[in-house]
């Protein structure tokens, strides 16, 4: 069926564009005629792949976030469990200029969600999934009897997300402060600050 | 001079119409169009108080971000220094609608100004006024001798920053799950980590 393979490949062809058009001039210039122009498509043909903007913002969203999981997922952690433990945050953490880049569409992303509905489930699914990767880390800490006794689970992964995602908005704002050298350290010492003390 | 006090008024009154219309539909919708619509004047006279949408976003924020300031500064801090430094850090939180609406119009356009160079001094002005309230919240631990004697300052005023605005993200896309006083508790959760052990 090379005409439904097609209409895959366009789509992500303009989801694509759609990407670069927020990564390069922001959330409020990624209008249907914007994107149409830079994927190199007539406006008009647009509504063959996505009949709202909600929903191609919603399907450029996905391709990025399933990137995202395939890098975390091809990795392979071997060796010590709490180096293991460092790397995976910092694949959710702008190290580079493609996570950077990343890290920008996303907060553009999850700040259009606050005024359309149509966007918070994916906004939503996204931020469960880093949330559920934290839980584990911290899960594997106490199962491995590395945390200390009175760890909170609930608390300590909401505080290293919050802490994580933080980190990200201020490595956009603030990049010559919060450089990749300062997120691995804090990364670093907040594991640390969980352990047993020796 | 009835005349310039009048033409600030009608530029405040401006600058609340933007308010709303980010908080209520997004910052997409903040064309000069919808916010002389909202404050009621015609398009055409928007041009005598502000002659770029830029600016009239400058102007907005910078408003609010006075608000906050006052809200900080008017307050008494009596009593016990920790819990102090404790409800300091709180007044930078969404605990209430009104810091919710401030948080979700910040976010807007702190991503605004990712793309919209002439937003980036008061966006940077205001992520480097909190950092600075934050830091000084650290050296206070330290001074008081309460902090742990190995704490390095700098790295730790970056995670309780991080800390503090990841959990103002998080409160607005998971209200449910971020809680104020799931807020308050890692607060305080985080500053006794810091403290030297009893």
């Amino acid at each position: 069926m090379p005409k439904i393979v097609n209409h895959e490949k366009q789509k992500e062809k303009v989801a694509e564009a759609a990407w670069r058009v927020i990564s390069r001039d922001g959330m409020g210039e990624a209008t249907v005629r914007n994107i149409a122009k830079e994927a190199g498509i007539s406006p008009g043909s647009m509504r063959h792949y996505f009949s709202t903007q909600s929903e191609l913002l919603t399907f450029s969203m996905n391709l990025v976030s399933e990137k995202i999981r395939e890098r975390i997922m091809t990795k392979h952690y071997d060796g010590d469990p709490l180096e293991a433990m460092e790397a995976l945050l910092l694949e959710a953490l702008p190290m580079d200029k493609e996570r950077r880049d990343e890290t920008e569409v996303w907060f553009a992303f999850i700040t259009k969600a606050f005024s359309d509905p149509a966007l918070q489930p994916l906004s939503k699914k996204i931020h469960e999934e880093l949330h559920f990767a934290i839980k584990k880390i911290i899960h594997g800490l106490i199962e491995l009897s590395l945390a200390q006794d009175t760890l909170n689970t609930e608390l300590e992964a909401n505080r290293l997300h919050s802490l994580i995602d933080g980190m990200a908005i201020h490595s956009i704002l603030s990049p010559e402060e919060m450089r990749p050298e300062k997120m691995k350290k804090i990364v670093h010492e907040h594991l640390k600050s969980l352990l047993k003390k020796a």
